[in-house]
């Protein structure tokens, strides 16, 4: 028997990815991966680690004696909420390459939307040659909501890219060269933004957040005409209905959206064939499977060391 | 009569724009603007200063005492084989705006085509939820062709993003924390690089330059699968029906041209509907009439304090 009890994984990802990169992951300890049918019926009592992603509703209820919980995201959403959630630390999924995906896909839609991508499009489809002069970036401010990891690397690169970037957090951050607000500065924060990214966590604050009330607090009138919106944290943090009557209505130029309240987002769905909005299945920056066990891995041996785990979850603002 | 002659302008741009921005441009000395119907058939032997873009077949011959001539543009290939071409310093248009727009376009293809932009679109079109697992900009590496103002600043943005950055030039350029290559190594160069960014400019070497035979030295088997091909330099540099064919024999997986061998590319011509191929009007860094001419007056304050000017035109190498 093995010094160490099996790590649990429940995480609701490409099984066969999952299965066979577990293969040579957590050597010392092995595993049990509840999406293989030979270990679902499995006693899970030993168990003191659970990597989890979207778990089973009963997975606390059989798992009574963990220490850790280690989500499989950035975000904890997926098992905050949930029945019988021990309180032991939970802890957060942060990732040199997930964050660099993320902030290629923010980058990237903010510059399709500044250069007109959709317009050139439309025009190529037609087989039409139409020059746009497009403002350049430094004439753009770009809004950033939420200045954890992702939000400040792509706060970074968006200034890299020539964009003024403003940003915003529930609790002021300091970042150099970058004008930032707070949760009081809201509105402020809104009416210089041109561009509004949104990376923010989902919390009972943030759920149906970006709606109406805020599109219309935007910058108009700027170099982009209309306001754009961009949402890569979490579907339930806007109100799609509001987002589709906005851009309809011309209150939004724009948007680009990865995450969606439903999802997999319906195929009778306006938001599919909007004007200028561009839409990716919550793709923008998936956990790789290797970089993800092997933070795991560094966490428990850190762990097991008596040092502090990183990227603990604060219960009490959610995230 | 002012002390300075007016300065002649034959620029074959938006001529609207131009004659608006004209009226507060050169308020020392005025100017002919040949796009204007009244100024025409102006004398312009008077003329010492000359900024032009595809100017008049018989420009040079009507204005025989010229001093300096500014180009439109940072490219000089439309001037430089014009028959009466005087043997005085041409200054090329470099200008932060240009610069920095320049590098949006550049880096937007190199995202679009690192994160699908394409497989997502044609998946949105369909309404289909379909996730991509792109690589990261870190497994993908870029090779920028021409190594001047534009393509340093390219690289060096690209290189933020989390690209692996390589560059070639004729002579061998040194930039810190990149691989580079001059002429004599354009195979090992190729051979590296799964996505090519040509900011040539136009010379009798680079004409034709990018043609089946270069696009088969490519890396292959990258993580992006098969190489891209992008071109933001000339036109008259790339052989189009061998991108065609690339494209479609899968010896190139993409490409992103914004130049065409004759522009406007016509409606019949088979690269606007090639699958992974996004063309862009030549206006990925369009001049502005504003910058342009405070560019060309600080240049002639240069010149007439005596002062050497800037970004002149080396004519043995054309650029």
């Amino acid at each position: 028997m093995s010094a160490h009890p099996p790590i649990l994984v429940d995480i609701k990802f490409n099984p066969e990815g999952v299965a066979r990169v577990l293969k040579t992951a957590f050597a010392d300890r092995g595993s049990i991966n509840l999406a293989d049918p030979s270990d679902r019926a499995r006693d899970l009592r030993e168990a003191e680690y659970a990597l989890l992603w979207k778990p089973d509703a009963d997975l606390f209820a059989r798992a009574p004696n963990l220490k850790v919980i280690f989500s499989g995201g950035a975000g904890v959403d997926h098992i905050i909420g949930m029945a019988g959630l021990p309180a032991i630390p939970i802890v957060r999924f942060v990732d040199r390459s997930l964050t660099a995906r993320m902030s290629e896909w923010v980058v990237m839609q903010c510059l399709m939307h500044l250069r007109g991508q959709y317009a050139h499009d439309s025009h190529q489809r037609r087989r039409e040659w139409a020059k746009l002069i497009a403002p350049e970036a430094a004439e753009i401010t770009v809004g950033v909501m939420g200045l954890g990891i992702l939000g400040q690397d792509a706060v970074a690169k968006l200034k890299v890219m020539g964009f003024n970037v403003i940003g915003w957090s529930r609790t002021r951050k300091e970042i150099a060269g970058v004008e930032t607000f707070d949760a009081a500065e809201l509105d402020s924060f809104l009416g210089k933004t041109d561009i509004l990214v949104g990376l923010l966590p989902l919390t009972p604050e943030t759920t149906g957040f970006y709606d109406s009330g805020l599109f219309k607090k935007l910058h108009s009138y700027g170099a982009l005409g209309r306001p754009v919106f961009i949402n890569a944290g979490r579907g339930k943090s806007h109100v799609e209905a509001d987002i589709v009557s906005a851009v309809r209505d011309g209150i939004l130029g724009g948007a680009s959206l990865d995450v969606f309240e439903a999802e997999p987002l319906g195929p009778d769905n306006p938001l599919w064939a909007l004007e200028n909005v561009f839409i990716t299945p919550h793709d923008a920056a998936v956990s790789e499977e290797n970089a993800l066990f092997r933070h795991v891995e560094a966490q428990i041996a850190r762990f097991e060391r008596g040092e502090p785990l990183q990227f603990v979850v604060d219960r009490a603002v959610g995230y």
